[in-house]
């Protein structure tokens, strides 16, 4: 991305990231916002709190002066404006929305921008991602990154944990509904675990020191998930791959589903690989 | 407690609130908060931010009119003020001190207060708590409770979830660091699971419905950190035992461990209770 672009979007993400915290605010911690209205484009159960998150995120997107691909947890993929779009838009509307209704202070968006190369068939992977934000709402802190420029906490260059002993680390892991066994010797064997359900906001932990690692390993996150995260981590100088230890390269769409292992370090990935592959 | 001394013991409570949230303020984040000073007399390592934390603790106790007890996590066990005192007063200055160092949200201060009969020897357990406070400072949000007299969040009464199938509930639950064939079907049989890291808080998210219960069967839990939040959920109408399914009766001391089982009424916790004696 151009300078030019890079702000373009930086401004659209902007907009949308404060729009949205405006219109789900009245819902934050209330049963009405919790209530499920209908079944999302991937399959899950949509509650009304998503729903006006993702409606106020395509009014946003509608107002754009480019057109552009929208994909989304609940909607899908839809094109907005007139014209070849210019860039796909991976957006999750509301990550953590059962903290939302609980008020658990995690919950927030992911917001990743694929620019469209002109001429190019639009059917870009997770790598073409080339801008990513995510926002806690709850705590106000918002990620940012640019591809080749580095990750931001607040407008501050943040950089990953140095520690190399596993048995020092705090790690972000989604263990339940899953074979325990799979992961019993990891789980012994860090310093703290934790699971905070809001799983853009706590890859995006990983690229300033919050957590060393974040893993989940069910094969269940969405490319919606992880999008933003991922290159908000990679910029900071940390390590993402999948359970096998290869490159995410998940296709752009709201089906794609992938494992991820994120670390501040190649010496904490490796020890938490060889862990994974030794069972 | 009379009301006489409900209210006096609530006012101190509340100044021990206030005061330590501001002295541990400026060191949320900052990795000078984190950085290990001693061993705390449960033989726990001490960082800079706890020994803030229990010193203002202590400053504020200093102050007050009534001779008391303070149990605490560095300290031990410590008389203050002049003659046979009247309160033990069971603290944990931090609760979720890594949280505070890493901006996690969610940590704060558990205090519980059990009077002493005039003329007992001292020697009480966690059943004699007639009040509790938990403040997770992250959000401001104050849980609270006086024996037979109802649980409050933020001076709202509160009731726990009435949820009865496993399948649906959130439920906090520390799993790492520990055998986890033990917790495998449990972990399973939920519909999400959460470890923020800062006990009191978590076992407090059962008296609203935040959560539907609160497993730690690891018989690593201080009385320090249940003290306050078990009668927070009792008061709110849920059920709180160790792992054997008995009421927690563990003496107030430091020293003292225990594991514990919050539910938020007898249909999850007979639930729970059949899972973990299967195994």
């Amino acid at each position: 991305m151009n300078g030019e672009d890079q702000e373009f979007w930086d401004r659209v993400c902007q907009d949308l990231i404060e729009e949205s915290q405006r219109a789900i605010s009245p819902l934050i911690g209330s049963p009405e916002g919790g209530e499920i209205v209908k079944m999302g484009a991937d399959g899950t159960p949509t509650t009304h709190i998503d729903l006006v998150a993702e409606k106020k995120v395509m009014e946003v997107l509608n107002g754009v002066d480019r057109p552009l691909i929208l994909i989304s947890e609940e909607i899908g993929e839809v094109n907005i404006g007139e014209g070849p779009p210019e860039a796909i838009l991976v957006v999750d509307p509301l990550d953590g929305t059962s903290n939302a209704v609980k008020q658990i202070p995690a919950y927030g968006i992911s917001v990743a921008v694929a620019p469209i190369p002109p001429g190019s068939n639009g059917s870009l992977t997770i790598e073409d991602i080339q801008m990513g934000v995510v926002k806690n709402y709850a705590t106000d802190d918002i990620y940012k990154a640019f591809k080749g420029k580095g990750a931001f906490l607040n407008g501050e260059k943040v950089s990953p944990s140095a520690k190399q002993d596993l048995s020092s680390i705090s790690m972000g892991a989604y263990v339940y509904r899953m074979d325990m066994s799979k992961i019993e010797v990891l789980c012994k064997s860090v310093r703290r675990m934790r699971i905070l359900g809001a799983v853009a906001i706590e890859i995006s932990y990983v690229a300033n020191g919050t957590y060393e690692a974040f893993v989940d390993v069910r094969d269940n996150l969405r490319v919606v998930d992880v999008a933003a995260a991922k290159l908000i981590v990679e910029e900071s100088g940390g390590v993402v791959t999948d359970s096998q230890g290869n490159t995410l390269n998940g296709k752009l769409n709201v089906l794609e589903k992938t494992s991820l292992i994120a670390a501040c370090n190649t010496e904490i990935h490796d020890e938490i690989m060889k862990i994974w592959e030794g069972i």
